[in-house]
Formats: structure tokens, sequence, C-alpha cells
């Protein structure tokens, strides 16, 4: 079980929004915290949403993302530690909980999965002395495997844990999400392994059938498949007392009303989690 | 490395053909080995296709499917295990390798994988004296985890082999098909750990962008991102001499011609793995 106190809304389920517009919305539902995107957060301004987050008592749970570190060319590379570091202060200035990191897929014209994995072991290392100085945790967010290709290599949450282990706690841990990770046997253990690492948890559920764009096929709790209070309770297990934000990417969630989607949001969430 | 002589070609490749041309197909182009999919067996009967492949020297590398096996309906669970019974008399009539098991997703109406997990393991222990006693192998498959809600909850190779060493060698091993497995962090230490329990290997790659019904998404060898020779070198040191069974189930591939199919399966094999 989990309390309401501890819902945070991430800003993608209300994608119409600006990040000024989505703080103020959290605000009027009595949702304590937000996750932010970076894209939307520099519409905005970064020091705009920093005080309109303050001003309006609402804590950023977590910022999206950094990572897409896997390029054949090293001067990408480069440029994408620098954009990480960019994120890693913009994650400071919002003082949100956690940068959360999208690793990247296979290096583009490669099939070699082991080399993508040493490009991002690398990119980490390269960035946690800047995430250390800035007061900022670095999230590996393991993705579903379905993703592996394309957009990040680390597939299982065992994989994060292990590659989050390499580095000091307090720069690196790991992100569970219920849509990537729900359907791990191992999901138990691992979540019980990764005790002082979990940096941010986030929740949507498994909708069938996958849409044409398999980004974009998650529904709000409950109208899929995911059991929400177990994963929840092995989640709570580990000591874990962040936030619990609701991340739904899907086109319909979008085109409702962003009143009607905070409702359901905390709906859902109490009705399930409380 | 592995010749062509180890090629089968599974029918759903040329989905457009029946069992018996598909035989004749394979006999052509001196492919020495064939997977068969159950109702075009059932379309062409039983004796005659099996009379059909032993004329033409075509081995039955594999029989696809039994499984299903996670019902809420006790009489379900009763019927799919019927169901499997004759799935095996018929692998064994066809002197089929293994007889491959797409074991089931959730239950319908629950989100418990364990219980659809427990529901398996039963029902592989029911299988495996009629199995014994038909000389048949069962093969379970693991499935991408985008099938774990309504294929398949057997998501990775790890809990297949874990699954299968529950029971006896001669009776129930584990499938390795190479769309379902390659993102897998602990592919190599879980391949090397199925020794002697690798009852049927696949082939097909990961093609991207994932079509609108996913079970599409698979193309000809070298059209993705598997690495392929990897992946069999780690097979193939575990001792297995079995066949390499290339399974595309992909609309394009199913409106070329089979000649140009088989053509095709043959020279990308050898190119890739020979």
């Amino acid at each position: 079980m989990i309390g309401l106190d501890k819902l945070s809304l991430n800003q993608v389920t209300v994608g119409n929004l600006t990040a000024a517009e989505a703080i103020t919305l959290c605000a009027q539902h009595e949702i304590s915290a937000i996750g932010l995107w970076r894209d939307r957060v520099a519409a905005d301004g970064l020091a705009a949403t920093a005080k309109a987050a303050r001003s309006a008592g609402v804590h950023v749970s977590s910022l999206c993302r950094g990572g897409f570190f896997t390029h054949a060319d090293p001067a990408a590379r480069e440029a994408a530690l620098d954009d990480n570091r960019a994120a890693i202060a913009e994650a400071a200035e919002l003082e949100a909980d956690a940068l959360v990191l999208v690793c990247g897929g296979l290096v583009p014209g490669s099939r070699d999965l082991a080399l993508a994995r040493r490009m991002i072991t690398d990119a980490i290392s390269e960035l946690v002395p800047c995430a250390q100085r800035a007061g900022v945790r670095l999230g590996i967010e393991p993705l579903h495997p379905m993703f592996c290709a394309d957009r990040c290599v680390i597939s299982s949450l065992g994989e994060a844990i292990d590659l989050a282990l390499q580095f000091p706690a307090d720069a690196v841990g790991i992100v569970v999400d219920t849509y990537h990770v729900w359907w791990d046997a191992r999901l138990a253990a691992e979540i019980a392994r990764a005790h002082g690492r979990i940096v941010s948890y986030q929740l949507c559920d498994w909708v069938l059938p996958l849409p044409e764009d398999v980004l974009l096929g998650r529904g709000h709790l409950g109208d899929g498949c995911i059991d929400f209070r177990l994963i929840t309770d092995l989640v709570l297990a580990t000591g874990y007392d962040g936030y619990a934000e609701v991340e739904i990417l899907n086109r319909t969630v979008w085109d409702a009303a962003a009143d009607v989607t905070a409702l359901t949001v905390k709906s859902r969430f109490a009705g399930l989690l409380g």
C-alpha cells in the first residue's frame, strides 16, 4: 500500500500541456510531484520551470531523459556525453530525484549487443563525477526487450542492477517501470537486490493489442494486465520511500481533457494501491 | 559454423503451401528437413503427410505446436491436455524431433503470472508419461516478452530451462528461437546451461519497425539485427547436433514465390552460418 501523497504525475501523461500547465494541474489536483521532460522544460525555460514548481509546491520526481550513448562515431559519443552533462545540470536546478537514462539501442550498423553495452558502461563512468558534483542521481531504466534494438539494450532489471552496482549509490541507481519489467520471472528477486538503488518508480499498464507504434501501447492503471499491488509491495519492501510516478504514453489518454486524466490517475492509484 | 545439411525449413515460412507442397519444395531444393504445423498436417491428413515426408526423404525437425495450458476452467485445462496428447501422437507418427510448446499467456481474467506458470508446470507434468511412451520430446519455447500477456508467460530462456530441468531429459527440453531470445544479456550463460536440453533451434531475424501485428515482424536472416553466428556457435557448443530451422512469419515473405523463398533461405543460411 502506498498513499496518494506519494503519487507523482509524469507530464507525458498529459502530453498536450506545457510544463507550466502540467505543474499547475498537479497543484490543482493536490498531486504533490511531477516527472518532467527536457524538451518541455526547455520550451518554457529551465529557470522559469524550476521556479514554477517551487512556487506551486510541486516536487520534481524525475527528469526524462539522458542516455542514448551508443554511437559508432566517437564525436557523436562525445556529443551525447555533453548533452547528458547538460541534462544533469537541468536535473540539479529542478531538484529532481533522478535523471532517467534511456541508454540507447544497438550501435547503428552493428549487431553487437556487447559493444553497445560496453559503450553504455563507459559513458556512465564518464558521467558519475559530474552527477556527484551536481548531487543528481542517474537512473538506468531497463526498457522492455521489444525496444532492445533501437532504444535500449538494457532489457531486464537484473542487467540494469548489475550495471548500477559498478558505480557509487549516490550517483547511479535504477528505474523500475512496471510496463518494462512486469513479465520478468526474476522480478521479485531482482527488485529485492535493488535495495538502495531504486531512484524512480514509474507505473502504467500493459494493454493489448499493441498499437502500431509500440511506444504508445500503455494504459491507465487497471486497464491492462499488470499486478500493480504486487510490484509496488516489492518496491516498498526495499525501503524505497520516493514517489510513484504514473507515466502513460497513449494517444487516447492524450486526447482526453487533462483534468479528466488527473482525476482518473488519482482514482485508479487510490483504488489499486491505497 | 553449421552446414546446409543441417538446414530445415519451417513450413510457415512458405505459408501459402500445403504440407505436401512444402515437403516437395524441400526435396526439390535439397533441404533435408522441415518443421510442420498441425493445422496443415490435419488438412492433408496425418498418415498421408508422414508418408509424403518419408517418401521424399525429408525429416520432420519439429511439429508446431502444443501448449496453451492456461485456462481458468478446469474442463478447458483438461481439454488442452487432451489436445496435447493428440499432438504428441501426431509428432510420433511424423517422427518429429520435437513437439514445440507455446505454453499460454495469463489466465483470462487474471493478472497472476505465478498462477499461469504453475498451470504450465502442472500440465507438463501430466504430459511427460505420454511423451515418454510415444518417444516424443516436448520443447518448451520461451517467447519474446512482448507475447507474455497473451501467448506465453515463459519469457526468457532461463525460465524455460528452469522449467525443463524439473523433468526427464528424454521427455522435456527447450526451444531456442533467435527471434524470441536474442536480446537477453544472459543468453550465453543460459544456452550453456541448456546442454542436452535443446530439442529445436529456430532462426529468423528481428526487423524494425515492428508491424501492426507483432506476430509478423520477422525477417530473412540478415535483414535485421540478430547476430546469428554468435547464437549458433553457442547452441552448437552445447553439443546440439539437430537441425537449424528457419521459421519466418512475415506477409511479404508469404507473398513471395515459394521457390524464391527457398533459395533466399538457403543462400542467407550459407552466407551467414556456413
